[in-house]
């Protein structure tokens, strides 16, 4: 009698997991229409392509919009016969099911119809280098982003219900806390280091061949342990990393003719992401424990290689010898002191992407500061470059020039991706507490990066962040991986240690 | 209220249309996951691939299986109230609704099942060259298409209801008949043409470099009207076709290093094949006007080009200066004469992709008569090495060495594409009377092609059989772009013209 009465459960569970893995397979198809969209679509090829890509999206959101599913979610969520993993990836897929509810269908449709709109005012406003041409599709989406934080719901600001969505549990009241204690620090090590580096900053001169550096490229990426049977490097306009599951990971980059060292660490930070998306555990493909634990922790990972390892005194005493072989004419007067003073050069500059390890924060606090006030209606849409460049006079001491170098400068907003920015400090934060912790457990990693064996932390990060795939939030995570909360302290350390104490 | 009356019915057509645009963004979409599959996918992949490519199919199946859908079209096809075009859409969709339902799921799934197994078994056969490790998987999945057979339904022979499926009408008795009085004079004229040849064959002598014959084969492209904004192409192990819309229609190519022929006239091949999907109409995207003709239309645009145009003496006019400046060495001794005997050389041979415009037809009819004899029980699985040997001793006076030079070479049996192969000789045939037909509109069009000017078979094409999408059968577009029905006397008297006059 026992034994028929538990029959069904297992049996329901699987017709849950068949239902995630058919959603699955929907949307990893619908990332490669998107990777294909950046790397080989033929120009006249991106108008019915977008069509295509509406319709999977909106044919895998059906599916796991169909009432039986949530009553199946419902049913497994409330028995006691399934085990803490199965339980976990119930108990998430119902949240994600109950807010995905509270969303009407013209809501959606009025929000991905604003998304594109405001994307194409965004390219045109670049075009043109003119806020003013972006600004009324702007505060359009943005009205429509503060309708979602009442849709989502939200205790207390209503930024809270965006930053909760990169983000699990974060909350304006943390991260005012946290940037708070942050930029003060920031500020004091940026000047201390300022003064002791020598300048100018050390510049390559010449031309670098684009195919020499796409090999290094590989060979770099190959070491780090990505698997090139389970995934590819190609080119686009702007990097990123996909994932159409475990085996089958892909990176893009590009190459600068000018600048090696540009596509060296896109490699190692878009690898960085993707040895995760490679490491996440496959049996579970389609289940939120074969996802990532969230943008935080995968901001970690990149952040990880590329500065924790990448831009560390092992990795330019191994990378130079390789960068001089490639490039001996152009790297005569060159060493891997200068290679590594160069890679680490702190110096306030107007646009995000190019900061260094520690004034890159303040570019991300501007942006939330923005957008905090634009959710609590404390900024206006059409004040934005006003603010803008005050902050950026204050944090950075820098003067705007024009909307191209200031405000327009990210996708993320022309997207409706609200609540982002913090991610990428959050991420930082982690990803020293990890390399912290790494270096705790193996102290002498750096030799081993130095002879260019970078399987140490591969592994670790294998056994300690990517086998969990969603179980644990950021916060969780960190306590488990490193044996402590995420502290704030670590990065100052870190910084210290690195820019006034060992450099 | 006569406007009310009619006011449900355009609104219902539009529905229709939107269902259907639907579907085609999937099916599109699962295209897109195919030609990656052959061009990019990193090789763990696969695995996973086949799924989500399985979950795409199926979820497009679905959307056109839905009972509504079905209601919709016996709804549209019963009104008097649609246009000419919207009628033979709405006509054509009918009909593959009423097919579609006609299969049980539980078939299907065995169906695609033991293709699933016997292409492996095919690929395992290949290796060991043996067509016994072959056998019982294929006799399988024969067994299931003999039961599709009666599924599907048919008036004479079980072939037809296959036959039917690649090119609507197309039965035995009419293949029978034009096979019988194809043969012989085939035979004639390839013991003429072979009496005069002056043997052996003129053959090249070096390497080739891969770059060079990459960039001949885009300049042959661009020359041929292949719109590289709205199409690429790229490398493969087997060339192909395939399109995403006509905005998107890509083609893949190999690079044999020994014999740059090889490239060159499978870009004209695949290119004709790619100048009919971009000159499909696009506003009839999703639906049966939007769509090829057949597959022995879609036969003949190859062909047409490939052999019309490809081979033609103008165009090896047009192609010496060329190859000779991209390799001046290995073409020291060679003129345009010598290519153009060597590109039109008959001899009979073991492959079937390798053969020559005349002796090529041994093979299909070859397949065909077995193909035949298996549906009709004549043939046992076990003997189709036997009858192989048989009719190629018969048909081509060759001694079949080992099964991979016999009845392993085509992947078509192991897909379960019984009733494909007739396809390539009907499109041949309509190739011919195709440029027939341009030929008396412009009889200078050689000198144009001579001096490498291809726009106008292009344009011709684009005007005579492109812009009708699926509107005619095979048959009636025969009688409509060229005037007359289909004259197996033209295709000889153009065999006659080509090898035994001019040449």
């Amino acid at each position: 009698m026992k034994k028929s009465e538990k029959a069904p459960i297992p049996l329901k569970y699987q017709q849950y997991v068949q239902q995630m893995q058919k959603i699955a397979d929907i949307r990893f198809a619908n990332a490669v229409l998107q990777w294909d969209q950046e790397t080989y679509l033929p120009a006249k090829g991106a108008g019915v392509r977008g069509r295509q890509i509406a319709t999977l999206a909106e044919t895998a959101h059906a599916l796991f919009s169909e009432d039986w599913f949530g009553d199946l979610l419902q049913e497994l969520s409330s028995t006691d016969r399934l085990d803490e993993n199965q339980r976990k990836n119930v108990t998430l897929s119902l949240e994600d099911y109950i807010k995905n509810k509270k969303y009407k269908p013209q809501f959606v449709r009025k929000l991905n119809e604003q998304v594109n709109i405001t994307f194409h005012a965004w390219l045109d406003a670049r075009k043109k280098n003119d806020f003013r041409v972006w600004e009324k599709e702007l505060d359009h989406l943005i009205s429509l982003k503060k309708e979602e934080s009442y849709i989502l719901g939200f205790e207390k600001h209503p930024y809270d219900a965006h930053l909760n969505e990169f983000d699990k549990g974060i909350t304006v009241e943390f991260l005012d806390e946290n940037f708070a204690r942050l930029l003060p620090e920031l500020k004091r090590v940026q000047l201390a280091v300022q003064g002791k580096q020598d300048g100018p900053k050390p510049l390559l001169k010449g031309i670098f061949d684009g195919e020499e550096q796409w090999r290094l490229g590989l060979t770099i990426l190959k070491k780090m342990g990505f698997d090139f049977n389970a995934g590819r490097l190609d080119r686009s306009e702007h990097p990123f990393t996909i994932s159409f599951h475990t085996q089958d990971v892909r990176i893009t980059t590009r190459i600068n003719e000018q600048d090696p060292t540009q596509l060296i660490w896109t490699c190692i930070h878009e690898g960085g992401h993707a040895l995760y998306e490679q490491g996440l555990p496959a049996e579970s493909y389609g289940l939120p424990l074969g996802e990532a634990c969230s943008f935080s922790i995968h901001e970690s990972q990149s952040r990880f290689w590329e500065n924790g390892i990448g831009r560390s005194r092992a990795f330019c005493h191994f990378l130079f010898p390789l960068l001089k072989n490639c490039f001996p004419d152009s790297l005569q007067r060159w060493n891997e002191d200068i290679l590594y003073r160069a890679v680490n050069w702190i110096q306030p500059s107007l646009i995000r992407t190019e900061a260094d390890e520690i004034t890159y924060h303040y570019h991300v606090a501007v942006r939330y500061e923005l957008e905090k006030k634009l959710m609590n209606n404390e900024l206006k849409t059409k004040d934005i470059p006003i603010l803008w460049a005050d902050y950026y006079k204050d944090y950075l001491g820098l003067s705007i020039p024009d909307d191209n170098n200031g405000c327009l400068q990210d996708v993320h907003w022309a997207h409706g991706s609200l609540g982002y920015f913090p991610t990428y400090s959050l991420g930082s934060l982690y990803g020293v507490q990890l390399l912290n912790q790494y270096s705790a457990t193996y102290p002498n990693w750096e030799k081993d990066i130095a002879n260019g064996d970078f399987s140490g932390p591969h592994k670790w990060l294998n056994r300690e962040v990517y086998i969990y795939g969603k179980k644990f939030t950021s916060l969780e995570l960190c306590n488990i991986s490193t044996c402590k909360p995420l502290q704030m302290s670590q990065f100052i350390t870190y910084l210290e240690n690195k820019f006034l104490i060992k450099l």
